[in-house]
């Protein structure tokens, strides 16, 4: 809605990651983080990247779909779809990357193994299809939060998930896929390669100065690892939200000046 | 929201089918029949029992939760999910009524036979559990509708969800299930006895003189012919929503005077 006219030019994005960068895992961003990040458009431009659909990181980081409006950038499913100014500008799909024949043969050796796994409870909706991941739950997603739990004890002494994924990882081999493990009750199946750098060959045509990419699983295995290590972004590590705070205060707040966070100061809201 | 304290005392319920008897097939109620059942409240009180989900029916007879306060009963997934007065006062659900065991039989029996059929597009949702029913789609609910479209032009040849229930009454026969064909990419697994009939039961608790039923399905393996032959019902078969409210309007309007249809009348809204 022309919020962006009341913005400076800005030649530097920082990129933040979710989960435990901008919030709790899972969880609303606190309201003062909130206000201090949007102050940060003053500055620069901001970004995030999460592995999480748009729906869950709308819900985290605003009302309905404030964040669109109030990021630059939303890259959400690591980056297979892409917001920019408001606007859906992009979206991949799995099956233009996998094909039709290989992701059927991944489907169907998901669901002759699942019929044979047997639980104290099983619910639905065991293979959710993403843009770009399949999400994989034995017990299904729609179980309850107490099934969910006593799903991931089960699974904890029987390796259920983990054995699994060993399984498809022997029956594709040289097939391109990844596994990861997510939250208790699944995991997701998607191309290699598709993890959040995805979001880097449209942001190296938006003429941007320097990338800061801000995450909290930059070791290796974890989901922030390749874009952290990429030559594409300066990369830093964080420990919370309220540490990725501190760290864009240190960089982009002039410490001697007492700003106004509300951003009210350049007359926009 | 206390609109129940303007209306009269009403000792009769008109009980209606929602798809095909309030609105087309899965779309939005037209406006003008909605002012028209709404005006009825001044004579009768007005339920919906409806096969689809209470968030389908809210959609198509209202805005988020108005259809809760504009009927007196909102039966959901056949009576499965109850409301009344606008609160939720029941969910039934599947596993209480199948047991574990069977629920679990049933699932991975599913699972193992889509992992053998091959379609020209899978996608993902293959069992979708809700509370009265599973709901089983060969292709995955998650398809777009070109691919929809594409599975039922496969499935009239190929005869895929035939076979399909075909099988599982075989599997499952005398267990006490039931096979409905819905739409066009699934059928529905639920228990036998469960089908619009279950709204009855709290309805009798009521102290209503008369429950008119209203459907356009009400011939033998029409999911309103039960309730329609039920004792407790009086029935009525309509062709359309246009034909339920002519109807409506013949039985409840006292046709030489000159009603305000919209109930401001009564002092309220
Ligand atoms: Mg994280
Ligand atoms: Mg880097
Ligand atoms: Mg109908
Ligand atoms: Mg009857």
């Amino acid at each position: 809605m022309g919020e962006n006219n009341c913005l400076p030019p800005r030649s530097v994005l920082c990129l933040f990651d979710v989960d435990g960068t901008l919030t709790p895992a899972r969880e609303k961003i606190d309201p003062q983080l909130d206000v201090f990040f949007q102050s940060l458009r003053s500055k620069v431009k901001i970004g995030v990247v999460g592995g999480s659909d748009y729906s869950k990181i709308a819900e985290q980081l605003g009302n309905g779909d404030e964040v669109i409006h109030k990021f630059d950038y939303v890259f959400a499913e690591n980056g297979t779809v892409q917001y920019k100014d408001g606007k859906l500008i992009f979206k991949q799909a799995i099956q233009n990357q996998l094909g039709e024949e290989l992701l059927q043969d991944l489907i169907n050796f998901c669901l002759s193994y699942m019929g044979l796994i047997k639980l104290p409870k099983k619910r639905g909706t065991f293979i959710e299809f993403r843009n770009g991941m399949l999400n994989i739950s034995p017990i299904g997603r729609s179980c309850t939060l107490e099934e969910r739990i006593e799903f991931s004890e089960i699974d904890k002494r029987e390796k259920i998930r983990e054995k699994f994924v060993a399984a498809l990882q022997k029956e594709f081999a040289g097939k391109g896929l990844r596994f990861t493990k997510g939250g208790l009750i699944s995991f997701d199946v998607f191309p290699e390669g598709w993890d959040k750098r995805l979001c880097l060959d449209i942001l190296e045509g938006e003429g941007l100065e320097a990338i800061y990419f801000f995450g909290n699983e930059t070791t290796p295995g974890g989901n922030d690892y390749e874009i952290f290590n990429d030559p594409r972004t300066t990369g830093f590590t964080v420990y919370s939200p309220e540490d990725t705070a501190r760290l864009c205060r240190e960089l982009f707040m002039v410490p001697t000046v007492n700003l106004d966070h509300s951003g009210h100061s350049n007359g926009c809201l």
